[in-house]
């Protein structure tokens, strides 16, 4: 537990001190910087989280391929940051992107393209942005 | 792992299936129906995501207080979800809401409220929305 007086500092502070899960790793939104649409929820580590401040390109933690990964460095699709943004308890950034092309490996703009909606039974899921920015067949070759 | 087809339908079908995490939870980005800005960032378990979708009104799961916590139900500060979407994997929601007030439990509109910037001797934090909305020792008594 933290205190009243840890908790204000990090709540009220300006030392920034990234408060990392039990994986090493903070939530990271990006969106788009012109329409503040919401491209893409990831994770970064400490070095990405380094990276992406010292090189204004987006950098982020792959929990599926345990990797440092540069946002774009197979598909093309990188990501400028704009403004770098931390939440009340320092477990969550948000970042506003000036987005290459699509955010999603499935090559659409965002990876949010589908919406939820209820139903008679349960809910339902429908496409609010189909199209491909890029073939992801073409772009990740195995 | 997943299967080829079974990664394929997550992606592209209609089929509402949310991957919960280890803890039973979805990530949850909450942003501003109007202007675009990113509220908050929590959690969602099953019957959250349930009652969120039922009733219109943004429930959530607190990890700090492992309990179900429909948003605004201390501060009056309530959420009305004006639309919901799923990523392509189903492990994170995005809610397009009205906010009533603030967002965030510090009185502030938006959690984000301090940006983060490279400095001489690593990043810094500065304000760029300071005002509260609300006085949080006032709303949340002990």
């Amino acid at each position: 537990m933290s205190t009243a007086a840890e908790i204000n500092d990090i709540e009220e502070g300006l030392a920034f001190r990234p408060k990392f899960d039990a994986a090493g790793l903070v939530t990271c939104v990006a969106t788009d910087a012109a329409t503040g649409e919401v491209l893409m929820v990831a994770h970064m580590n400490d070095e990405a989280l380094r990276k992406t401040i010292a090189s204004g390109e987006a950098w982020y933690f792959s929990r599926s391929r345990n990797a440092l990964w540069r946002k774009g460095e197979t598909s093309g699709q990188t990501q400028r940051v704009v403004e770098m943004r931390l939440d009340c308890d320092q477990d969550a950034v948000w970042i506003r992107v000036e987005q290459r092309g699509a955010a999603c490996h499935t090559g659409r703009r965002s990876c949010f393209y589908r919406k939820v909606e209820a139903g008679e039974g349960g809910a339902q899921l429908s496409f609010v942005d189909a199209e491909r920015l890029f073939d992801p067949k073409a772009v990740y070759r195995k």
